[in-house]
């Protein structure tokens, strides 16, 4: 997974001073990614992730003290490049509703392409439940953000609240899950996100 | 956690033959989920499960081989006592849209009651992968037969799909998160519930 500057990871990784060492410590993350998703966080090992990066055990103590460590920066790094997979879909301007169509559709693809990010969060919350946590409440945050933008335009209801915003975080995860990551591909990110957000456009009572 | 018959239980678990069998399994079963709640799969032991049900070691194996198989049996147990739960909330005659809230707020104030659920059935991802993935597919079904049933009566709209139901479990566990789980009591269930209803009944657009 590659999503540039490893932004989140540099609140417990130590920081790369030159870009060569931005590159490795991106390496580390991303074949961090691969050990700790193949093998959990138990059976994941430092040699595993430095094998599969190329690099010297050396390099992987000039960026991380532990296994614990690099697991608390990779989640970090997921939750970042989580909202930079959204933020992408949500340049072009469009209608709140819109927006969170783009931002489920971005998920999805992004989920489907790197699997291994419900496996590592969800690890989280026994290796590193403040990661865990945080990586939710900045997420609801986020939507609760846009909900709030779209009531003050006079798109989205005026009175949503932060639980309008986790239900909505839930149903973009459990669409994920099932879709992204259990799904054999049978049902395309595109489709999932239209019935989602005809839910939210919509609701589900018959018309009257 | 007393759900009374240990159903889900059964499957992995020795059936117990006698009244007091069963009262020993069941004992079993809420010592583990103290015992796993409280200090996650890897550091739970066989001997504090049965210190904490107050039976020998010897009526531990008389229904279980491992601590894995307890684990099981208990994911299966939980995931059991979430339908129950929400069975009893549906058990008065209501609306489609009525049942769900019903069944959000049951939900809700069951997992107040027992905060470990989320932790148990959210380590099996790890320890017992087939159970987790069983305890949402049956759940999703479950909540896809109420939105058909109530799409044959007219209540909601007829064109309700899997998609449909997983994000409305999406919304349901993570509403229960944020509300039951993190939450310090700052808003009831009832209310949590009428949030998530009233989304579900008119959605989130402004009105036109």
């Amino acid at each position: 997974m590659d999503t540039g500057t490893p932004a989140g990871a540099t609140d417990t990784a130590k920081r790369p001073r030159t870009e060569r060492g931005r590159r490795t410590l991106r390496r580390l993350l991303d074949a961090a990614a691969i050990e700790f998703g193949e093998r959990g966080f138990h059976e994941a090992s430092i040699s595993g992730i430095t094998a599969r990066a190329g690099t010297a055990l050396g390099s992987f103590y000039t960026y991380f003290d532990s296994k614990e460590a690099i697991f608390q920066a990779l989640v970090r790094d997921m939750s970042e490049a989580v909202k930079v997979a959204a933020r992408e879909a949500l340049a072009e301007p469009a209608s709140a509703l819109e927006r969170e169509r783009a931002a489920l559709a971005a998920f999805l693809r992004f989920a489907a392409e790197h699997k291994e990010v419900y496996r590592i969060i969800d690890e989280a919350e026994f290796v590193d439940p403040e990661s865990y946590r945080q990586h939710y409440e900045t997420t609801g945050a986020r939507i609760l953000e846009r909900l709030r933008e779209g009531g003050r335009k006079g798109e989205l209801r005026a009175n949503l609240e932060e639980a309008h915003a986790w239900a909505i975080m839930g149903m973009n995860v459990f669409l994920g899950l099932r879709y992204a990551v259990w799904g054999d591909g049978d049902m395309p990110a595109e489709r999932v996100a239209a019935l989602a957000n005809d839910l939210l456009a919509n609701g589900i009572a018959a018309e009257r």
